[in-house]
Protein backbone atom coordinates (compact mmCIF):
# COMPACT_ATOMS: atom_id res chain seq x y z
CA UNK A 1 0.00 0.00 0.00
CA UNK A 2 2.93 2.25 0.79
CA UNK A 3 4.92 1.71 -2.35
CA UNK A 4 1.55 2.10 -4.71
CA UNK A 5 0.93 5.52 -2.74
CA UNK A 6 4.73 6.40 -3.39
CA UNK A 7 4.15 5.73 -6.98
CA UNK A 8 1.15 7.50 -7.41
CA UNK A 9 2.12 10.74 -5.75
CA UNK A 10 5.31 9.89 -6.93
CA UNK A 11 4.01 11.16 -10.76
CA UNK A 12 1.56 13.97 -9.41
CA UNK A 13 2.94 15.43 -6.17
CA UNK A 14 6.73 14.91 -6.16
CA UNK A 15 7.58 15.75 -2.43
CA UNK A 16 4.29 14.75 -0.52
CA UNK A 17 6.30 13.68 2.78
CA UNK A 18 8.20 16.56 2.78
CA UNK A 19 8.08 19.57 4.42
CA UNK A 20 4.27 21.68 3.21
CA UNK A 21 5.93 24.71 2.48
CA UNK A 22 9.31 23.68 0.28
CA UNK A 23 6.91 21.09 -1.15
CA UNK A 24 7.25 21.75 -5.66
CA UNK A 25 3.84 21.19 -6.85
CA UNK A 26 1.98 21.76 -3.73
CA UNK A 27 3.75 24.98 -3.02
CA UNK A 28 2.69 26.27 -6.63
CA UNK A 29 -0.82 25.19 -6.18
CA UNK A 30 -0.94 26.99 -2.92
CA UNK A 31 0.14 30.29 -4.74
CA UNK A 32 -1.91 29.41 -7.96
CA UNK A 33 -4.94 28.96 -5.36
CA UNK A 34 -4.82 32.06 -4.28
CA UNK A 35 -7.04 34.91 -5.56
CA UNK A 36 -3.83 37.84 -6.15
CA UNK A 37 -0.94 35.64 -7.57
CA UNK A 38 -2.50 34.56 -10.96
CA UNK A 39 -3.94 38.19 -11.46
CA UNK A 40 -0.60 39.91 -10.83
CA UNK A 41 1.04 37.14 -13.17
CA UNK A 42 -1.48 38.22 -16.08
CA UNK A 43 -1.19 41.85 -15.46
CA UNK A 44 3.04 41.36 -15.45
CA UNK A 45 2.84 39.52 -18.38
CA UNK A 46 1.53 42.59 -19.93
CA UNK A 47 4.55 44.64 -18.99
CA UNK A 48 7.04 45.90 -16.60
CA UNK A 49 4.32 48.11 -13.85
CA UNK A 50 5.19 50.41 -10.42
CA UNK A 51 3.56 49.10 -7.67
CA UNK A 52 1.18 51.82 -7.93
CA UNK A 53 0.09 50.75 -11.21
CA UNK A 54 -0.50 47.06 -10.11
CA UNK A 55 -2.47 48.22 -7.21
CA UNK A 56 -4.80 50.18 -9.77
CA UNK A 57 -4.69 47.33 -12.03
CA UNK A 58 -6.58 44.54 -9.48
CA UNK A 59 -9.46 46.63 -7.70
CA UNK A 60 -10.20 45.49 -4.31
CA UNK A 61 -6.37 44.17 -3.16
CA UNK A 62 -5.03 45.73 -0.17
CA UNK A 63 -1.67 47.59 -0.25
CA UNK A 64 -0.63 44.58 2.67
CA UNK A 65 -1.49 41.83 0.26
CA UNK A 66 -0.42 43.14 -3.34
CA UNK A 67 3.29 43.65 -0.96
CA UNK A 68 2.72 40.05 0.37
CA UNK A 69 2.01 38.96 -3.20
CA UNK A 70 4.92 40.26 -5.09
CA UNK A 71 7.54 39.59 -2.13
CA UNK A 72 6.38 35.53 -2.62
CA UNK A 73 6.66 36.25 -6.46
CA UNK A 74 9.92 38.00 -6.40
CA UNK A 75 11.25 35.21 -3.30
CA UNK A 76 10.21 32.24 -5.76
CA UNK A 77 12.15 34.18 -8.33
CA UNK A 78 9.05 34.73 -10.83
CA UNK A 79 9.36 38.55 -10.73
CA UNK A 80 11.95 40.49 -10.37
CA UNK A 81 12.22 43.85 -7.97
CA UNK A 82 13.61 46.95 -9.17
CA UNK A 83 14.50 49.73 -6.78
CA UNK A 84 15.79 53.30 -9.11
CA UNK A 85 17.49 55.56 -6.60
CA UNK A 86 14.85 58.93 -7.41
CA UNK A 87 13.36 60.78 -4.59
CA UNK A 88 10.95 59.28 -3.96
CA UNK A 89 12.32 55.98 -4.67
CA UNK A 90 10.88 54.10 -7.40
CA UNK A 91 10.36 50.54 -7.91
CA UNK A 92 9.09 48.19 -10.39
CA UNK A 93 8.05 44.78 -10.74
CA UNK A 94 8.27 42.60 -13.90
CA UNK A 95 8.58 39.11 -14.68
CA UNK A 96 11.41 36.91 -14.75
CA UNK A 97 12.25 34.29 -17.45
CA UNK A 98 10.84 31.54 -14.94
CA UNK A 99 8.21 33.83 -14.22
CA UNK A 100 7.15 33.99 -17.78
CA UNK A 101 7.44 30.04 -18.20
CA UNK A 102 4.84 29.64 -15.34
CA UNK A 103 2.43 32.23 -16.72
CA UNK A 104 2.53 30.50 -19.92
CA UNK A 105 1.77 27.17 -17.80
CA UNK A 106 -1.39 29.08 -16.12
CA UNK A 107 -2.45 29.82 -19.38
CA UNK A 108 -2.80 26.41 -20.81
CA UNK A 109 -5.04 25.66 -17.55
CA UNK A 110 -7.14 28.92 -18.44
CA UNK A 111 -7.43 28.35 -21.57
CA UNK A 112 -8.20 24.15 -20.73
CA UNK A 113 -11.19 25.97 -18.02
CA UNK A 114 -12.81 28.66 -20.61
CA UNK A 115 -13.07 25.59 -23.28
CA UNK A 116 -15.22 23.54 -20.57
CA UNK A 117 -16.80 26.06 -18.70
CA UNK A 118 -20.32 25.46 -19.79
CA UNK A 119 -19.81 21.89 -19.34
CA UNK A 120 -18.92 22.22 -15.75
CA UNK A 121 -21.83 24.71 -15.31
CA UNK A 122 -24.29 22.28 -16.72
CA UNK A 123 -22.56 19.18 -14.52
CA UNK A 124 -22.85 21.34 -11.54
CA UNK A 125 -26.52 22.27 -12.28
CA UNK A 126 -27.47 18.69 -13.19
CA UNK A 127 -25.84 17.60 -10.50
CA UNK A 128 -28.08 19.84 -7.74
CA UNK A 129 -31.23 19.01 -9.71
CA UNK A 130 -30.34 15.47 -8.64
CA UNK A 131 -30.02 16.28 -5.41
CA UNK A 132 -33.36 17.97 -5.31
CA UNK A 133 -35.03 15.32 -6.25
CA UNK A 134 -33.26 12.19 -4.58
CA UNK B 1 -8.50 51.64 -16.21
CA UNK B 2 -11.89 49.29 -16.20
CA UNK B 3 -10.76 48.53 -20.28
CA UNK B 4 -7.47 47.12 -19.50
CA UNK B 5 -8.49 45.72 -16.44
CA UNK B 6 -11.09 43.30 -18.46
CA UNK B 7 -8.46 43.03 -20.74
CA UNK B 8 -6.10 41.73 -18.83
CA UNK B 9 -7.91 39.38 -16.94
CA UNK B 10 -10.27 38.68 -20.12
CA UNK B 11 -7.29 36.50 -21.10
CA UNK B 12 -6.08 34.83 -17.72
CA UNK B 13 -9.76 34.83 -15.59
CA UNK B 14 -12.38 34.92 -17.76
CA UNK B 15 -15.56 35.71 -15.09
CA UNK B 16 -13.45 37.93 -12.51
CA UNK B 17 -16.77 39.94 -11.93
CA UNK B 18 -19.07 37.10 -11.68
CA UNK B 19 -19.98 34.70 -8.73
CA UNK B 20 -16.91 33.37 -6.89
CA UNK B 21 -18.00 29.78 -7.32
CA UNK B 22 -18.92 29.45 -10.61
CA UNK B 23 -16.14 31.60 -12.14
CA UNK B 24 -14.33 29.20 -14.78
CA UNK B 25 -10.65 29.55 -14.10
CA UNK B 26 -10.80 31.07 -10.23
CA UNK B 27 -13.54 27.50 -9.34
CA UNK B 28 -10.98 24.96 -10.58
CA UNK B 29 -7.41 26.86 -9.34
CA UNK B 30 -9.61 26.74 -5.69
CA UNK B 31 -9.91 23.09 -6.25
CA UNK B 32 -6.46 22.56 -7.30
CA UNK B 33 -5.06 24.47 -4.89
CA UNK B 34 -6.75 22.55 -1.80
CA UNK B 35 -4.76 19.67 -0.41
CA UNK B 36 -7.11 16.58 -1.58
CA UNK B 37 -8.10 17.27 -4.96
CA UNK B 38 -4.97 16.95 -6.78
CA UNK B 39 -4.48 13.57 -4.77
CA UNK B 40 -7.49 11.87 -5.68
CA UNK B 41 -7.33 12.67 -8.66
CA UNK B 42 -3.99 11.11 -9.24
CA UNK B 43 -5.18 7.84 -7.34
CA UNK B 44 -8.04 7.74 -10.04
CA UNK B 45 -5.74 8.35 -12.85
CA UNK B 46 -4.61 4.71 -11.66
CA UNK B 47 -7.89 3.43 -12.50
CA UNK B 48 -11.90 3.08 -10.84
CA UNK B 49 -11.16 2.96 -6.76
CA UNK B 50 -14.00 2.42 -3.78
CA UNK B 51 -14.45 4.80 -1.32
CA UNK B 52 -11.98 2.60 1.40
CA UNK B 53 -9.52 1.98 -1.01
CA UNK B 54 -9.33 6.05 -2.03
CA UNK B 55 -9.06 6.05 1.80
CA UNK B 56 -6.70 3.70 2.26
CA UNK B 57 -4.60 5.65 -0.78
CA UNK B 58 -4.72 8.88 1.01
CA UNK B 59 -3.24 9.11 4.63
CA UNK B 60 -4.43 11.33 6.31
CA UNK B 61 -7.69 11.85 4.95
CA UNK B 62 -10.72 12.12 7.29
CA UNK B 63 -14.23 10.39 5.59
CA UNK B 64 -15.69 13.91 5.79
CA UNK B 65 -12.90 15.70 3.40
CA UNK B 66 -12.63 12.42 1.02
CA UNK B 67 -16.76 12.36 0.85
CA UNK B 68 -16.50 16.25 0.18
CA UNK B 69 -13.68 16.22 -2.33
CA UNK B 70 -15.16 13.31 -4.68
CA UNK B 71 -18.54 14.85 -4.04
CA UNK B 72 -17.50 17.73 -5.40
CA UNK B 73 -14.86 16.41 -8.25
CA UNK B 74 -18.82 14.26 -8.99
CA UNK B 75 -20.50 17.90 -9.21
CA UNK B 76 -17.84 18.86 -11.97
CA UNK B 77 -18.01 15.81 -13.86
CA UNK B 78 -14.43 14.74 -13.52
CA UNK B 79 -15.45 11.80 -11.46
CA UNK B 80 -18.34 9.28 -11.65
CA UNK B 81 -19.39 7.42 -8.98
CA UNK B 82 -21.13 3.87 -9.41
CA UNK B 83 -23.40 2.52 -6.79
CA UNK B 84 -24.00 -1.29 -6.98
CA UNK B 85 -26.82 -2.59 -5.79
CA UNK B 86 -25.01 -5.28 -3.34
CA UNK B 87 -25.78 -5.89 0.63
CA UNK B 88 -23.55 -3.87 1.50
CA UNK B 89 -24.16 -1.49 -1.02
CA UNK B 90 -20.99 -1.16 -2.89
CA UNK B 91 -19.56 2.28 -4.76
CA UNK B 92 -17.25 3.05 -7.17
CA UNK B 93 -15.14 6.21 -8.63
CA UNK B 94 -13.66 6.30 -11.32
CA UNK B 95 -12.79 9.66 -13.51
CA UNK B 96 -15.11 10.35 -16.44
CA UNK B 97 -13.40 11.81 -19.67
CA UNK B 98 -13.36 15.23 -18.48
CA UNK B 99 -11.22 14.34 -15.13
CA UNK B 100 -9.09 12.65 -17.49
CA UNK B 101 -8.28 15.94 -19.56
CA UNK B 102 -7.97 17.60 -16.64
CA UNK B 103 -5.95 15.19 -15.19
CA UNK B 104 -3.15 15.70 -18.01
CA UNK B 105 -3.39 19.29 -17.56
CA UNK B 106 -2.06 18.92 -14.60
CA UNK B 107 0.05 16.94 -15.17
CA UNK B 108 1.66 19.46 -16.90
CA UNK B 109 2.08 22.04 -14.49
CA UNK B 110 2.88 19.18 -12.06
CA UNK B 111 6.13 18.39 -14.50
CA UNK B 112 7.06 21.76 -15.09
CA UNK B 113 7.39 22.30 -10.74
CA UNK B 114 9.48 18.97 -10.74
CA UNK B 115 11.90 20.92 -13.38
CA UNK B 116 11.73 23.92 -11.85
CA UNK B 117 12.13 22.52 -8.29
CA UNK B 118 15.38 23.24 -7.47
CA UNK B 119 15.83 26.80 -8.79
CA UNK B 120 13.24 27.40 -6.98
CA UNK B 121 14.56 26.24 -3.78
CA UNK B 122 17.29 28.28 -4.42
CA UNK B 123 15.65 31.42 -5.34
CA UNK B 124 13.90 31.44 -1.70
CA UNK B 125 17.07 30.26 -0.53
CA UNK B 126 19.14 33.62 -1.96
CA UNK B 127 15.81 35.89 -1.35
CA UNK B 128 15.68 34.89 2.65
CA UNK B 129 20.05 35.48 2.66
CA UNK B 130 19.83 38.72 1.17
CA UNK B 131 16.74 40.12 3.91
CA UNK B 132 18.45 38.34 6.89
CA UNK B 133 21.73 40.88 5.48
CA UNK B 134 19.55 43.58 4.62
Amino acid sequence: MGDRHMGVTGSLEPCADQDYPDCGVRHLLDRLGDRWTVLVLAELSAGTRRFRELQRALPGISQRMLTLTVRRLERDGFVERTVYPSVPAQVTYELTARGGSLTRQVRHLVDWSAEHKDDLTASRREYDARRRNA
